[in-house]
């Protein structure tokens, strides 16, 4: 568990793109962000007060994220100076990148010495439990994707916003590095050892509130020969009561994959429900999420039109038109 | 790669059971084994010549396989000093016991000393690739069953063995503990990171000749939740040309699963055939596998007439009957 509130630190991010893992967190954890990192000939700029560390320390930061991509495979010296600093100064230090705070020994000794912890969130730090498939109290909902990045991540903090506004009870559960740093917690799945996978889904949504939704965040394709075995586990473990179909429908095939095309989303459907009530008999399609970023708006609206009249769904874009449609479906089972 | 020939360890194993291991290499890989060892007390005996560690070495032997279950969760003392004494004759040492022989600190001091090898094969020693998807030359067959434990590594063994007696080029790919034991080398599935699962059986079974035939060695099933994601990475990375459907008929639940029925043999076809068609589009389903130990001779053989009448395809107990109606049925495809 990460401390919050967060200083985001940008680095020397050559444009906003490389600042997209703290852009997702102020955008969806506001409340968490005290302010920005910004060093000399930084391009990004989230439009949060730029504090020195001493001064988000004095506004209550409790850890430095680490929000932007680094360049070359290497955490450069420039950073390390400023990572360091951030430690003696008191802050904690988590990051999402390939390289790991932890192998870097400079970091690691001021870690200790002064008693700061570093958060590597691709990394577990759990011991999870082999998952034995008992039924679990509370409600949950899980994105499964046509294809890997159609915008599951996207669409489960979308939907969780929509019913917290809703009055609803929900907590969205990350499963990857991104949704990690935004929340705080979660469980980095493609980095967890295959015999645990499913256990760490059934740990991080465990018993709750009977009218309280885990909206848990998807990962991989049932489509997606590399990934395919994570987002099973991810079924099987999160056991999910409601499925959100999640789809880009300019596409023309397989992300990294170029012999493979995309399934239709029926196919989807009645590939992923009866694997999820392997689980839980009870679980249903509850939605469609649809990212028509390319996509004119006339053109979206028609597609979405066209989508919910042929497969009898409620289907949205949650960027373009917010998630409510989905929550409400939810709120209706 | 685990060095052969083996003399195989059986400590002081309490039963035959125990040494359940050394016996499976003996069973498949006799021309593997030089012989036995035995400590004061052992109880099991797998009928091959009782050696020193001198008299194996003399004989070839190269690597020590500690082929039975420890007791107590702990590498005893007693185990430790012969398994120090063969590093020093030159031995070196592979073991699947949950305790790995590289947290000994004793064993590793003496290994690093002498130049000898440690292999612990539930832990991967290779950084498997991405699996990227690309249609491998060769053919591949492999096990999927109703639950776990219902006899696919021995169905695998028994099919290799059946198509190398009718002249057919076929390797049995190992994907557990035992499995690699057997044959020396192979991919601890269960242990694999999430993002390489499906890459380590690309890895694992490579362009071949086009009428080789790679016999995977199944792990779990689509239907057991802990480790139903396991199941699917197997079948897209080894993106099987054939499939063999195990099953155990006398089994009340999933195995440590108690709420969980078995599927049938007919919903486990019209599952996992779709998910292979993903990766292989000619994948085909060529027979059936039947564990029967706990039914009569008699009460066996309607079993399997009435399901091959059923399902259309030939269905056999390998353990009882042979495999060769299935390498048959690869032959004819």
């Amino acid at each position: 568990m990460i401390k919050t509130p967060y200083l985001l630190f940008l680095g020397d991010a050559p444009d906003g793109l490389a600042a997209k893992v703290a852009q997702g967190i102020k955008d969806w954890r506001p409340g968490n962000c005290v302010g920005q990192f910004r060093m000399e000939g930084c391009k990004a700029d989230l439009g949060l007060t730029d504090m020195t560390l001493a001064e988000a320390r004095a506004a209550g930061a409790e850890t430095l994220v680490v929000g932007v991509a680094n360049r070359g495979g290497k955490i450069s010296q420039a950073w390390k100076k400023v990572l360091v600093m951030a430690l003696e100064e008191g802050f904690d230090l988590a990051s999402g990148l390939h390289n790991l705070l932890r192998d870097e020994p400079d970091l690691v000794a001021v870690a200790q010495a002064t008693g700061r912890s570093l958060h590597d969130v691709r990394v577990p730090e759990v011991e999870y439990p082999i998952a034995d498939g008992v039924k679990r109290s509370g409600k949950r909902v899980l994105g499964v994707g046509t294809d890997c990045s159609v915008g599951k991540m996207y669409t489960g903090l979308a939907l969780d916003k929509s019913m917290r506004a809703m009055g609803m009870k929900s907590t969205f559960r990350a499963t990857g590095q991104t949704g990690i740093l935004i929340t705080g917690d979660g469980v980095p799945l493609d980095a967890v050892v295959a015999d645990f996978m499913a256990g760490s889904i059934e740990w991080l949504t465990p018993d709750n509130d009977a009218d309280h939704w885990d909206v848990i965040e998807g990962q991989g394709s049932l489509y997606h020969v590399s990934f395919s075995g994570v987002t099973l586990a991810l079924i099987h473990g999160g056991q999910p009561d409601a499925l959100i179909l999640c789809h880009e429908p300019t596409r023309t095939h397989m992300r990294g994959l170029p012999g493979y095309d995309l399934p239709s989303l029926e196919a989807l459907r009645d590939t992923a429900l009866p694997l999820a009530r392997i689980a839980n008999p009870d679980c249903v399609v509850a939605g469609i999420s649809i990212n028509t970023q390319h996509m004119g708006q006339a053109e979206a609206v028609a597609y979405l039109k066209e989508l919910e009249d042929r497969m009898g769904l409620p289907a949205v874009d949650p960027f373009r038109h917010g998630a409510d449609r989905l929550a409400e479906a939810l709120a209706a089972l």
